[in-house]
């Protein structure tokens, strides 16, 4: 299904193969034999296509649909149309992630170094990574084994690059420690020099910014945001958060484990974000805040005190969310009383 | 006027080509022979220049105005003072716009490929295409006749990129096919992996992307913007939409044409705005909403439902225009109530 | 304490040498001939290191601190613990930003341009000024002594950036004039079209834009921001102005001196920001407004109306801050009323 000018598909597997790389149960009496050669969705699936059910919107869809296979939950097996194999589990979506990633294997490095990269001598690369056309890579920077750095890209002087991180093209990083198994998306500029000056009346002067961006194993940073490095402590990213595109990370911040940032939203200087929080698309969070662990900030929220530990908030200034659709339901009154009056 | 370190001025023309160039009458029994050299404000031109009235505010600069012949509507055009040539026409703008075309042309291609360029031998470039310094072009990509690629930019594997489209410097295009006519801005970002993972208690597994971008054919995307491609289905930029800077376009969204996205918006996954769709700097939109044709969500707005076609919304959440501007009477007469409270 | 790998420390200083490079007075009875070695914070710093005390919350931490020497004011120097030298100042922050410049100044440049740069042979580099690697530089630009452009930016043709200005990696210049001593941050995009075109029934036609950015000097441009160039007039950056990350400035807007645009703020074309205006996060100024000298913007406003000099507003649509405040107050009172009233 997917434009082979852009990915390259594996497979075919059995059915059984997919059972065992999902953790699901096939269903139903079908064949573990059967082959299976790529993922579709449900509407646009063949004979030899799997595909996953994971709404219950999509039941219609699923009722009819042409799929060889399909990922699904136990309760809803029985309504397989005939033809269709079912592979039970308890969470289509992980297992559907699961399968996809067999069929569609990130592409393996060219490894090596293209001839146009800048390398400065005194820094280390290590064994399979990819260097590509145009990287500028600076004095003392240590670059992991098994990395794609894309082309185009700029690491500064001293930057460390755990093993099997992906640095997309044109990414400027300088100032950081970068962990393992990183995405780093296309045009991110991690470690400059953060907004730190004087706000006095004898003119602005900068104050000198002497800590790092430290971004531990497994994050995802997504395409032209920016981290700035820490005044003295480190600007800290926590394993396993995925930011989106166009995000802004204050100098100073710390995000704890597993954190999501929604495009667009910005975390204001020594902010510090406690394991899993969520914040949504255009979210803001003011400076020397703490947001606890498991807080969930909606979209375009402006927060500007504590959360507490699980706390929904949204609005601006920020309020518990239940808070919220109530103001949001007495506007919608006013409103309308008003809308009579006017009549 | 325009400065020449970056602008090359063409003509001069005279007042009946420059007529003929943006469909105006010549009013006023002016000399169609007349020579105009170059466009410029009303109040900086002089004999030799064309300027344009298109906002009545401006009524008093155009009676005093020196300059030698002015795009005007047929009302005000008695109103010219003595010595200018009235251009008549129905839309001064646009006619503005056709005749500054003609002195400030898009400068010509500088036709071949820099020698520091790095072009994959599969990749096929059109005709007269302009490959800029230090450009990347993979594996199988397709460069249309007469684009210009700026400096440094980034082409992924199987990229498509139309006739005479203008890719900016800095640029990085992944897993995209990019229409004819198009201006993709400095520092943009466009095929880059959309947000997909799952997100539950075992930990975030990436959901492979499978989809592309399409952009349709004279789209502008403004500088440091981001369009994530599909997770499966396309992301679409419809034919003719104008994006600005910094705009954040999620997977599986579409836009029909002649969208106006302006500076900051956002567009979470798999959102739809039906053609004519105008959104103001840093608005939101939801994710897996319908926006109808014609709508116009202005400035911050933060829609969280479906608008229908033609409706214009405010507000976070937004709601139509109307309710917001009254929600706001409301507000201001609360304030004021307090404040007397408060004396 | 800062990083080797990417800070350089200089020193040691006397404590009489740091007395005269931050204007304090050495307090105590101190030596003033004890060495100094680096800065550090209040509860890192050891014997040989230099600290400030700058804000009351950290009065504890200053009692109790090894801080061999600590920048002070006055009324705190007595509560200095046995063994710190203080340095007595009226303002601590702006006294530590002039030692921590001079224990860690600017790197000096790695003057002459890297072989990979491609420069255009009509261009002008000023002596000392360090071009890097894959930098590209076009046709009649003008690069200034002790410049810095740093790895992969794009200086376009008739570009001027003045004496000692930093250009980050992978920026975008075009169509502009930089001023001295400037800091424009990585993948920063100045000079790119505005979003002018007629929005009518035609179809959109663009508007050449046929302006500049003017960037006085000693103005800071962080990380991926855009400022588009103006569509007749100029774009102008006043004087120290500070500009965070993500920042969208548009064509025609003017900026008078020392203003500070917090991340992701964004204003629309042709407004005017008079002097030392402040705005926060997220905020927003709509197009042809007047900003009023010291006007204060507080983050994620959205500011649709003049505001007057010095006056600080909040909200969207933005109001005088104190009726945003007094407004908010009105929100939680009826919430909770209504809360009651649910029960």
């Amino acid at each position: 299904m997917a434009d082979p000018r852009f990915f390259a598909v594996a497979g075919p597997f059995s059915l059984k193969e997919l059972a065992e790389i999902c953790g699901a149960e096939i269903g139903g009496g079908a064949d573990p034999a059967m082959t299976v050669a790529d993922v579709a969705p449900l509407d646009r699936a063949g004979p030899t296509q799997v595909s996953f059910l994971d709404n219950k919107r999509y039941i219609e869809q699923f009722r009819v649909s042409a799929a060889g296979a399909c990922i699904v939950e136990a309760k809803y097996a029985k309504q397989a149309p005939a033809g269709m194999a079912p592979l039970i589990t308890s969470n289509p979506h992980r297992a559907y992630a699961l399968v996809a990633q067999a069929f569609y294997p990130a592409p393996a490095r060219r490894s090596g170094r293209h001839p146009s990269a800048v390398v400065d001598p005194s820094a280390r690369i290590g064994e399979g990574a990819e260097i590509g056309p145009g990287v500028v890579i600076g004095a003392g920077a240590e670059i992991g084994a098994d990395c794609r750095i894309g082309a185009n890209a700029a690491i500064g002087d001293g930057v460390v690059v755990g093993d099997a991180t992906e640095i997309g093209a044109n990414v400027t990083l300088s100032h950081c420690l970068v962990g393992k198994d990183c995405q780093i998306h296309a045009g991110v500029c991690i470690g400059n020099r953060g907004f730190g000056f004087t706000l006095d009346p004898e003119g602005y002067l900068d104050v000198p910014q002497l800590g790092r961006v430290i971004i531990e194993d497994g994050v995802e940073v997504g395409a032209n945001s920016t981290i700035d490095r820490g005044s003295g402590p480190d600007t800290v990213i926590g394993a396993g958060s995925k930011i989106d595109n166009l995000v802004q990370i204050g100098h100073n911040v710390t995000l704890g484990r597993s954190c999501v940032l929604v495009g667009q939203s910005g975390i204001a200087g020594s902010a510090k974000l406690e394991d899993h929080v969520l914040m949504g698309g255009q979210a803001g969070v003011a400076g020397h805040l703490t947001i606890g662990a498991g807080a969930r900030i909606s979209g375009q929220a402006g927060v500007v005190r504590d959360v507490p530990p699980g706390l929904a908030v949204a609005g601006a200034p920020a309020m518990p969310i239940k808070e919220f659709f109530r103001l949001s339901a007495i506007w919608r009154r006013q409103v309308k009383a008003r809308g009579k009056g006017d009549e």
